[in-house]
């Protein structure tokens, strides 16, 4: 499948199965509206699935993982090492993403989307390695364009890959020492905004560290003048492996009327790469937390989403998407399994107030 | 056991399960500080159950119900006889409480406190009430100051007759029709603020019936002066039987070393009443959300909480709470399922940065 014939199966969302649901919705044991949020989203997601009550019994979260070139200019306080090490942690069920998806019964499937090493051969590891880590993106391009429709694809083919295990909701999730530098660059480059109002403290760096990573990032627009009208190009000049797959299983999620649980700064990076791509995505967007890095917020609002939980969470892997996604259970399950009016014989507001 | 038997019980958190706790998170697979509030939240748990490494396995809603004299004056969009229908909707599993403790494993306690009628024998409802309904506040007091001691030494009742079947964390829940407000009331008398800055739409009230709604509340506390430095008696004055058996429920389960999630605007007066009667219980006390109530913002700040959630809830009976509660159980197994830097051999943040 080309990117085009992928992008052009993204369907509107069905107002058929919103209306259903919110006319539920309205005749649920319960004042109208109060269960805020969860209603909103009970409904989005009815027509993300073209269902007026839909079930998430299958909740995936997709951990893409790959390494970063511009590491060597001293971007993380991690040394590049530890995303092969985060990898096999997550495989060996010991990472937050691992207790999260646990807790919130959704399943973890992780992919290598161009981890610097080679891994050890693992019967739940699913290898889509695009190239051993990106380019300097101080000094050039991440990667070809060529590779940046492959990453696409291949984190497309990972949603096709899931259809008969089944998928419900998808939840994003990353690994990547230096990843929040290209995602600030994405940032910066989509909504046209200055790298120091994006960039953030990452996995712990001080302000000197800060500083720097804002010129590193400086740099990559400079050296690379990726074309915000070309969302390829922006992906292929300062973008990153996992970043490019997180945007194509986006788009197969959406192509497959899946709803989409967007993680934090570096998924929602990927999500601005889909978005830009192809604009019919923005529907099948949920943003499931306003991370603690900087620029966050910015990103959200360009992409018109509004988080569900602010918890103050900087980790990424997927863990706030899993939260998230115990609250689209949640809301899910209360369009569906409560009581009417009624089916529970309980009288209703009175009209003249 | 008298009221204050039961109040001098409540002990300081443990320092020693806090520290060890906090310390146990620094050595978690992630960046320090990286799960944010969730970190926080552990280690709060910690403190409370003096348990380093506590676990939530028992959860527990209760919700309590008791109706309200002052719907003479028309200040609910919704009639009197909605109260015995939602506690029977309660018991046959249909309402949003009984769907959102199922989906975060919690088993919900029903209770009467004070509904206006009988209500047909239930082996699952817990019958404690103080009377048939409170009298009407627009007028004169709600209940006696023996009533409301009663009303709280009930409540701690119902905590304590759990312990046996397992409470590892409370959230409490509320229903009663009118009752934002003698919660509006008590807000009003302990903060100091006026009523026109508390009182909201409750259920679904317009314009005109939130400014009658405010008058009432001013009313009752012409009529009563409840004492804000006494707080058994603005229990007595403006309160609820379903609160006061809300805030004993709070003061018994911190005697006992259990972490309390607090429900929305119903739920927090309770705190108030329960911290105004004693100090020491603030440090057991979790806001679960942000209700879209007004006045509950600075109902929080008067507790100096800050709540996990913000969804635009405002429905009560717990939803608020069993939400909280699962961020709470996520927050305590992420602290004790995952991987030490050492167990998954995964390189530490570098010291130069």
């Amino acid at each position: 499948m080309t990117l085009q014939e992928l992008i052009i199966q993204i369907q509107p969302p069905d107002s058929a199965a919103m209306a259903a649901a919110r006319e539920r919705q309205d005749q649920l044991t319960k004042p109208q509206g109060s269960l805020g949020r969860l209603e909103a989203l009970s409904i989005q997601i009815a027509g993300i699935t073209a269902k007026p009550r839909p079930g998430l019994r299958h909740k995936v979260i997709a951990v893409m993982a790959g390494d970063h070139g511009v590491v060597a200019e001293g971007v993380s306080a991690f040394p590049q090492e530890v995303t092969p090490q985060m990898v096999l942690n997550f495989l060996h069920g010991g990472a937050a993403i691992n207790v999260l998806a646990r807790h919130v019964g959704a399943r973890v499937e992780v992919v290598d989307m161009g981890v610097a090493v080679d891994l050890p051969p693992h019967p739940e590891l699913i290898v889509k390695k695009v190239a051993y880590g990106t380019d300097n993106i101080a000094r050039g391009p991440a990667m070809s364009r060529d590779q940046a429709e492959q990453a696409l694809l291949a984190g497309a083919e990972v949603i096709q890959e899931q259809l008969s295990k089944g998928i419900d909701i998808l939840g994003t999730g990353d690994m990547g020492i230096g990843n929040t530098t290209p995602s600030a660059a994405i940032a910066a480059v989509l909504t046209g905004r200055a790298p120091e109002k994006i960039v953030g403290r990452g996995t712990g760096l001080d302000d000197a560290g800060v500083q720097h990573k804002i010129n590193v990032v400086r740099r990559a627009l400079d050296v690379n003048q990726p074309n915000p009208e070309d969302a390829l190009d922006v992906l292929a000049k300062v973008g990153g492996f996992e970043i490019g797959g997180l945007a194509g299983a986006m788009l197969a999620a959406a192509a497959n009327r899946i709803p989409i649980m967007v993680d934090g700064f570096i998924s929602t990076a990927a999500a601005m790469i889909a978005a830009s791509l192809a604009p019919a995505i923005r529907p099948y967007l949920i943003a499931s937390h306003q991370s603690q890095e900087q620029g966050h917020r910015i990103m959200l609002e360009w992409l018109e989403l509004s988080p569900l939980l602010d918890l103050d969470l900087r980790l990424g892997e997927g863990t706030g998407a899993s939260l998230g996604i115990s609250l689209a259970d949640a809301a899910c399950k209360a369009l569906d399994e409560m009581a009417t009016f009624a089916e529970a014989a309980v009288a209703e507001k009175k009209s003249s107030s």
